[in-house]
């Protein structure tokens, strides 16, 4: 994908615009990001850390480590810790035995979490369907193409 | 650019899209600005913070008041204060007051603030052109396409 300009302003201008997209992109995720907040907030209550350990643990039915869930989430252990308290005093999520490892435990929503984040996650997805909702299938899938090649080549470096 | 998908499933389908291109959005710029915070940090030992404060300030000859700082970098005033304290120390930053109202500062660089932001701002901007050099000029100028009409419309809900 990689286009190799044929002379230096050439390549300080691409510089220039790859800066510029940079911006752009920050601009677009931090606005979209602090209004999922604000929703999350005042419609449950929620702080973006607790919908994105919920979802974390929705998708892994057989329980997740306290430190797999920092590392997925890029997140503290202590941080993890503290979310996951309040959602056990919530009955939302449990801790479980490792067999064969007296001290590892998992940490694993229950019945009544993964119906409260189902309802919460299609919340969600509506939240995101409308504020992007400027963006047609074309630009979607423009987008998608674009940033799966950005993507592949950042966690490569990672 | 908005298109009216024929039915309901073609809305759902649509729908599943903007998400997955949204959590793609969320993963490029968390993993951008990490590479970004790993720099400032090793380069410089310059946190995020004081590179966006120093970065709006050289963009204000006038200089700016510290709430005009904090509202348009969205952080505490608190935050703000202590960055600019650190910076009137090292020289880069003065605080100057403004005529006719004796409570009022404005903050603005000295010229060694703006001589070394100068600096650093052009290592990020080539850190940035290495970080997206998968993504060619028609990619670039597509995505800021899109980008824009996406931020338009935040901005307009915002």
């Amino acid at each position: 994908m990689t286009s190799k300009p044929k002379n230096h302003a050439a390549q300080e201008a691409l510089s220039k615009e790859r800066l510029r997209l940079w911006l752009k992109l920050l601009k677009a995720s931090g606005l979209i990001e602090q209004e999922v907040r604000r929703r999350l907030r005042s419609e449950f209550g929620w702080t973006l850390p607790r919908f994105d350990v919920m979802s974390a643990l929705s998708r892994e039915s057989q329980g997740m480590k306290m430190s797999e869930i920092s590392e997925k989430l890029r997140v503290s252990n202590g941080n993890v810790t503290g979310i996951v308290d309040k959602l056990v005093e919530e009955g939302l999520v449990l801790r479980v035995a490792v067999p064969g490892d007296r001290r590892a435990q998992l940490v694993r929503l229950t019945p009544k979490g993964h119906e409260v984040f189902r309802d919460h996650a299609k919340c969600h997805e509506q939240w995101i369907d409308e504020l992007l909702s400027g963006l047609d299938a074309d630009d979607i899938s423009g987008m998608i193409r674009r940033l799966d090649d950005l993507n592949r080549k950042l966690d490569a470096e990672d």
